[in-house]
């Protein structure tokens, strides 16, 4: 079942263990397909060198298994969470790399210091609250989900122009239109984090770039008015 | 003599050279045969790309070698401390990993900032007491081990849901149920350890995260209730 | 046409790539043919493992497509402006380069600290003024290029002895005698940067190395005393 | 000529470029024959990828070239100061490591907050004074030598147990027995440059092992009384 789909969330999966965003069993790749309402996503606490196509399990949006032999990713309720409230995205990741984590361990979002940060993402990535003790007492892993949607929602955010948020006290989540670009946005993620952690280390005073060099910088990759590159046919 | 331990224990010591935790002659891991009262450690100074399985010492708890022709390794005296003191670890390792070394160096504990860290160490990473000029110049390998039960003892930490320390002005020292569990503890240590360093980096006054989060990320991993993963027989 | 300009722009792009200066799509080198008045440049948006010889792209100085099926690299303009302004120069780079990105994201100037800045940069190594919003919404890229050269001329600069720039907010520019040279500058200037950040690290009141410093090892590599190296038959 | 002493240099300087000590051209080491006062040195300006056993250059302590084709290293001078007042010491190493670097850029002495440190240099690593105007002027590479030594004379220090020097705003010189334990501490200073500069990043107020500390694990290591490793057969 869904072959093709696995096949690209394993590779998305790999992808992260190569790239160095993902040691051991840390870390997880999913893509969806719309239309049959189905999710693919790593298996639980697997190890990347264990990792085969056929393990990636398939669950539905309520988190059901809908084939697979493993169980899957204990994070798995967080991915359907933002499957259901950002519709137009097709793949999430989530991965513990380590500057993009140490901002959400900082609980500060990542400002946009510079043209590298712009080009992926329109503006300061978001941190989440905190959870409360019972949402962490509930249903943790929905809850987590649900606190990243509540935080684009009040702050008026677009899933589309701003493609990763950071977790409060736990890590970086990124996502795209599939598997493979949310798995580019994690390494982006994790290079923007470094530079700005480094920026504010050279100077405490660090500011954003102005809004029009933010708005250029993104809208030259994105969008219709978009000119960097070859093309769709291209990419 | 204890062919499947010695194999064990090359491979625990061959992989922290290979997880780049321990260069040169640095380091060392062991393993405990504890109905036998038999440790295999790595032998004293030997460079890594030397080492052979053979070549791994065994001795008993009153540090007597029981089979090898090396010398086993300087501080094998601190492993024997800890395999006496706390009776369910059947792995030790010692690094001078960078990260975890510099914090044993500041002689700072570890703050829990994050779940990264919490899916391993039950709280912040303890750091021992400097040793006493008299302690230096009587046993010292053996002091070093009693300084690290001791911390244990009086900050009433239970070596299973902790198993790393730092040992002040040294570096740190990890355990498990086996020397490839004591390595991966090392290695997380190290992560964690840059995480945090990072951390306050970016905010001074950054906050170990909330009990309860810890509690949550801790016990879903370890203990009777924990369900990350595909259960022991895949682990 | 131009083959043997174009195999040693590829070349020098897959250093970027290779040396870690660029990942994905990220920088681009170009070399100029100054007889013919031909710059042979990155196409724009491709990856490092796409890349091959013919797909180097052929601009006039106008920035007119000369030869080559794709578009060029969407930074052409500024090399445009560099190789007008600088006519000595024969091969320029942009890159990302984290630690020298986050010197141009900190709006510094990059303070020369030691004899290896030294040895290759003739001083500190300037950042342009932030683009105005009508810099910006104007001819951008060539904008970016203009920004440098002011720089270069108010601060009485020459090109020969400051191969690099920090472009405000946004990453690093390098240049030499052809693209291989550029490539090397690039490589010098990201570690320069991030021993200046690390120096900075240990002592906020660090300074600049004496005068007579700078120019002896300038200048022991540099112009008609140099005597480092086997001369020009080896380099 | 002295097949075995440039055979032994070759790969003392190949290792400098394995270990990550030194791009390009960057670093140099040396070896001596101290009863026919011969000494082996890298070539000037020479990249790591072109070097053979064959182009090391042999010069004599006055600094003539006895045998070789190339030119020898700019450094050479710097060498010879330390061949002549250090009569024990056998092969020399001199890197732009960015660590030791950095160190020397803050023109601040490396401390010893640990053991890692303390197994390889009997307290902190001197930094040099900076030249005159009228040394850089001057026999430069001479002075560069004369400054280390003249920093060892006043402050007691013996070039055995303290086999490395930071050159202020210049970089690191290690010595050794002979060429290959010249890199091994230039490795290890380089680390523990790193370590020193995170332990401050964590701890402003950081403190250096107590004397005891730093004795007993120098003098485990070195000396009639040395207890680690296998004994002098092994090493």
């Amino acid at each position: 079942m869904h072959y093709e789909l696995r096949e690209e969330v394993y590779w998305a999966n790999m992808e992260l263990h190569i790239q160095k965003l993902a040691i051991y069993t840390w870390g997880n790749a999913s893509g969806i397909d719309r239309e049959a309402g189905i999710i693919a996503i790593k298996p639980s606490g697997l190890a990347y060198e264990e990792l085969r196509p056929e393990m990636i399990v398939l669950v539905d949006l309520e988190g059901k298994v809908v084939d697979g032999e493993l169980k899957p990713s204990s994070d798995t309720a967080t991915h359907i969470e933002l499957y259901r409230a950002f519709v137009k995205v097709g793949g999430v990741v989530h991965t513990h790399s380590p500057h993009a984590t140490a901002w959400a361990q900082a609980r500060q979002p990542l400002p946009c210091y510079g043209t590298t940060h712009a080009d992926y993402f329109h503006g300061e990535v978001p941190v989440t609250t905190m959870l409360t003790d019972a949402e962490i007492d509930g249903d943790y892993e929905a809850e987590t989900g649900k606190a990243i949607v509540k935080k684009f929602r009040e702050a008026g955010l677009k899933p589309e122009e701003m493609p990763a948020v950071l977790s409060a006290g736990h890590g970086p989540f990124t996502w795209g239109k599939n598997a493979e670009e949310a798995v580019c946005n994690a390494v982006v993620l994790e290079e923007a984090a470094r530079m700005a952690m480094m920026t504010e280390g050279i100077c405490r005073q660090a500011e954003a770039i102005p809004g029009k060099l933010l708005d250029k910088h993104f809208l030259r990759k994105h969008g219709p008015g978009a000119y960097y590159g070859q093309g769709e046919e291209h990419v």
